[in-house]
């Protein structure tokens, strides 16, 4: 039977975004979209009981290629190889832009999600993590988006209703992969600190 | 400065076992060395401030692949390229056996690390988060033992000092990627959960 933070958790979505991102230099670019980003990310999702994983790339060639992973998985060989991957990847979605996989959230929810950005070097945070959790208490539609490459575009964070604080570790390296620090920033929301 | 934290996470180090480990029929295998489980994993390591990360394969060839990745990033193009991640993948050790990681560290430490195997299908669990992070307080030395492939052998599993307790998500699907747990172990352990 679904709990409380099942509950909680179906108001959660999680976005990544491959453009606009920046590359090493901060530059404005579409990245490539990475085979295992999709099996970890909604394999994390599945797990914590998000409401759905959405991508973000206006590459045709690229969305043809999540939706030929999705396909083996869901319906072709890989689903009776392992239908436990079936499960995680049917909560993807795939949007040319950010602001199309918002409106879409906005038609299912009634009500416009609000945007949590993350970063490793977020500049101006103004979101904890406690806050992060206090706003799924409260059943706020959250969208949680993640970037690929060296981060997010700073379009994409100026935008956004909250900036997250980043994930600290020990010392002053921060630099975890997309797919840990969504494993991360889920189990800090959802896990119960136990 | 090092903190606190930074001192007791450099009593852990973090090993990911090939072999044996087992298939999705339960019968022992050596799984190939993932490229991304490498970097992903180094970068949580390096992130938490872990003192080393273990890989464990017997196959030769596969050790090669490892050596070849470390060398592209540690003194090749890739570490002009992305300094960051020389500092991740200089955390690598590799060993043919988990006897053989667990005796390396014996002769770094003075004395055996306890062992915590880790398993989203743990039976007899006799370690909670809470209780690692208490046993990671008092400075006890420990390896924690990750499984590639459908998780590690219970021959590997029944010689472990801690069998630590699955992460739980909401509900009952429970399938995170090893790299996604070893970086929510890591945060459970060395976040101060805040």
């Amino acid at each position: 039977m679904p709990g409380l933070d099942d509950f909680l958790a179906a108001n959660v979505s999680v976005a990544l975004v491959h453009y606009p991102v920046v590359d090493k230099n901060g530059m404005d670019i579409a990245s490539a979209v990475t085979s295992l980003d999709l099996h970890d990310i909604a394999r994390s999702a599945r797990t914590y009981g998000v409401d759905s994983f959405r991508i973000i790339t206006p590459l045709v060639d690229q969305q043809d290629l999540i939706k030929q992973i999705i396909d083996h998985w869901i319906t072709g060989v890989g689903s009776a190889y392992n239908p436990d991957r079936k499960d995680a990847l049917a909560l993807i979605k795939v949007h040319f832009t950010l602001a199309e996989a918002v409106k879409a959230l906005t038609q299912i929810i009634g009500t416009p999600p609000r945007t949590v950005v993350t970063s490793a070097r977020m500049a101006n945070s103004n979101l904890s993590h406690a806050g992060l959790r206090d706003l799924v208490k409260i059943s706020t539609p959250l969208l949680l988006i993640f970037g690929t490459a060296w981060g997010l575009a700073q379009s994409i964070i100026d935008e956004a209703d909250y900036r997250l604080e980043p994930i600290q570790g020990n010392g002053s390296y921060n630099h975890l992969a997309v797919r840990s620090a969504v494993a991360v920033i889920l189990d800090r929301l959802f896990s119960g600190r136990k």
